[in-house]
């Protein structure tokens, strides 16, 4: 699953497959953790491999909007697992941090 | 989802979630593009993470058996989409190198 290794590509695609944030604006948002240098990088790798396309989002142009390709969309099931795993895992983390 | 980072973790993870080979030497075997050397590094990274344990599989102590822990079964749906989503994408990869 090299397609979505790293800290970052799960995640974008996570808001990708939900449509929370499409833009590069709103995607640097929704993960405020991520540099935008980062962020562009892992975007221009997943469009490389066929997982996402870049369109113009605005009339000038200045707006990015992306979306899953068919194949981007078959990931859709892992990046789910792991979003319902990390969330778990979290709550977990939380627990054993409190007692 | 650093704890199943790299190349070998998920799939080590997959024989032991399907059982299928539990012991050091039948990993080695179910996975034979991954060096001894490797698989028990991995081995030892996910025993470190608490998502398998080893114990002795034999009187003498030789064999060595890997089980998951609890935390370790969490991580099953995740491994089985990747499973499912690899073999599609295998069948997606032959089908453009054949036509």
């Amino acid at each position: 699953m090299q397609i979505i290794a790293g800290k970052w590509k799960s995640v974008i695609l996570y808001h990708l497959i939900h449509q929370d944030a499409t833009r590069f604006s709103t995607l640097n948002k929704a993960i405020p953790s991520v540099s935008p240098r980062m962020l562009a990088l892992q975007l221009a790798q997943l469009e490389a491999d066929d997982v996402i396309t870049k369109s113009a989002a605005s009339i000038d142009g200045r707006a990015t909007e992306y979306a899953l390709t068919p194949f981007g969309a078959t990931l859709a099931p892992v990046i789910d697992a792991m979003a319902v795993w990390g969330t778990a895992y979290n709550a977990r983390l939380q627990k054993t941090t409190v007692s």
